[in-house]
């Protein structure tokens, strides 16, 4: 059941994302003993120019 | 009040998100008792490179 | 894969919950075409002093 | 810590993407009490077509 | 239509979120040009053992 | 700035939330290419009557 969000700039690549999910679910299972396809992983690229931090836009920053 | 959030893989057209959320909206009034004007619902779609289950992600699955 | 949020005020019984996610999941499965089993529901309740509508939390309405 | 999530249609400039982000942070930091590098916002447009309100895609409206 | 999320940690009174909601729509509809009444924003309290920063529980830090 | 959600049923020890925080960000940083102060993980515990899978309330199941 557990469902992970990942929001992040836009940038990686696939590999790097199989690498996240296969790390990610692998520590999940073993942290919260669940068991492995019952953990989702939902992943958000965000651009700069639609995240800000201090009251700027990181397409800003 | 109720928001509702869909997210689902892309592909369903534009009729298929219609029957959806006038579907949904109905049996939403109907179990909740809320006015069908209250009710918003968002969909959001999410690749299958970006969503992964058991580890993997579903474009390689 | 469809994963569906609600989010309410309090005060639904568990009947009526049982009703939502019944309906709601029949619905979805004859619209958007998924087998029943794939699709998730997650309900969040928030209390009225934390939603607002122009400007005003709706437990000062 | 605080995080702010905006869901709004596309359509508004860059320059008000960049207004939003500065005031709403200015008037956190007001009333929230909080640092401004500690508030992050993230933007999420949504096509009208993806969004419904009393059973209608706002596309259809 | 626009819908803001605030998620933060538990401890502001009632008047402080009664002024963030109020200064948040009043900057929004300045900035986004959206009337007032179709602002909701809804706020969400995550407690200091439910999130992380740096691999570490902020109720450890 | 990548910023991490779980949601997940009650029940876990905070050891174990501390073990989860701290490998996810662990796994994270070396497959993201992120720097660990800059990723934020927010634990969401959904109750069993409040998530739903395949039409049944997993309180029931």
């Amino acid at each position: 059941m557990p469902i992970l969000y990942l929001e992040m700039h836009p940038g990686r690549t696939l590999e790097q994302k199989r690498a996240f999910v296969s790390e990610v679910t692998r520590v999940s299972v073993e942290t919260l003993a669940c068991p492995p396809d019952s953990l989702q992983i939902v992943i958000t690229e965000v651009p700069r120019e639609h995240w800000a931090k201090a009251g700027k836009l990181l397409s800003d920053s």
